[in-house]
């Protein structure tokens, strides 16, 4: 579903809805934290911006972007102290009542679909972090990166990826499930091969084509 | 959905498919692979036994047992190198022509819905597989233990699970994410603490109630 479409989804989600708290349009500032007693009764969808989920000790375990929902309650899952789902930057989301929808959709095959789709795509990005642990921590660094870049369709320049701004070293060490002292290293290591540049306080991430079949399958 | 209500839409959507392929009952025999060109076209549900997927290194990233699906084709990930599917026992499964299934789920909304409930089933697994690396190795033996022995609804006596025969140490050291030379130390420990007892040739796992709160939250 392009970015419009979600948007007309959920204008006509807004327009039928039975009472005012069932779609709810909510922007959040940079750093924000979730209230995720929201997430029992409604489904997150992002619209513009960035959120992560990680757990105790900071380690992020998934970004969410534009047109990603966070479907499921860590209520249900009974870890709602153990995750938090965090701002990147000033993000605009929608809650949706879950029932709301579901009623909804049972009208409108292509909405259940979309949902569908969205949970799938959770299911393979979960999928995909945990498979990045086999890699060596300079591989999956890199994997990392070009993974975030392609999940936000990242602006593209000579074969090199735009890192958004917000993508600091530190989130850089807890996403890439390294410390801080061998990211230092591993950055180095990976500007000498020109995989990654960086310019003013930019960084760009190369898109690297032939990395792309063989970095999950690489081994320790 | 019950496992016999299941059972009945496979029925239906058999009685109903158009081509033979679009439904197939398979049964795998123990330590079979399964060819996971079959799921770009159709989804799996295991109806009897227990399937895993493991990485190139043999890591264990997830077992799926009676009434989870496959639904996302590796193909579909690029990692169709890096992944296998394969059976831990004698296994029931079925395989539905993925189209066919939606195009009729779209007229029996409880069965999209069965669809959409399953792979966030899938999803919620593998953020938990994400979350126990955060677990010292002990703690994470045991909540592994008792997280899979909950999900298969394993046979419970007097506060202990009953694991099945399959769940080998090798197996466990994959899945647990410790060596073999770990994992003999921690089942030591284990045993000590009465959480895990060994008779004859099975073991038995505390169902540990105060754990099931805690554990996941526990720091390293």
């Amino acid at each position: 579903m392009s970015h419009q479409a979600l948007r007309n989804m959920l204008q006509e989600l807004n327009e039928n809805k039975v009472y005012p708290s069932y779609v709810v349009f909510e922007t959040m500032g940079k750093n924000q934290k979730l209230d995720v007693q929201k997430l029992n009764t409604h489904l997150l969808i992002v619209l513009e911006g960035s959120l992560h989920l990680e757990n105790k000790n900071s380690q992020i375990l998934q970004f969410f972007v534009p047109g990603n929902t966070i479907h499921q309650s860590p209520f249900v899952m009974n870890v709602q102290d153990s995750l938090k789902v965090m701002s990147d930057c000033e993000s605009e989301i929608v809650l949706v009542h879950r029932e709301f929808f579901l009623n909804f959709a049972s009208n409108k095959i292509e909405y259940m679909e979309w949902l569908l789709e969205a949970v799938t795509e959770n299911s393979s990005a979960f999928c995909f972090e945990l498979m990045k642990f086999d890699l060596l921590p300079e591989k999956r660094i890199i994997y990392t990166l070009q993974t975030f870049c392609k999940k936000i369709h990242a602006h593209e320049d000579s074969g090199y990826f735009k890192l958004p701004d917000f993508i600091t070293k530190t989130m850089l060490s807890r996403y890439g499930g390294v410390s801080r002292k061998t990211l230092d290293k591993i950055l180095v290591d990976l500007a000498e091969q020109r995989l990654l540049i960086k310019q003013d306080d930019t960084f760009f991430v190369k898109r690297h084509f032939d990395n792309e079949k063989s970095s999950v399958s690489a081994t320790k």
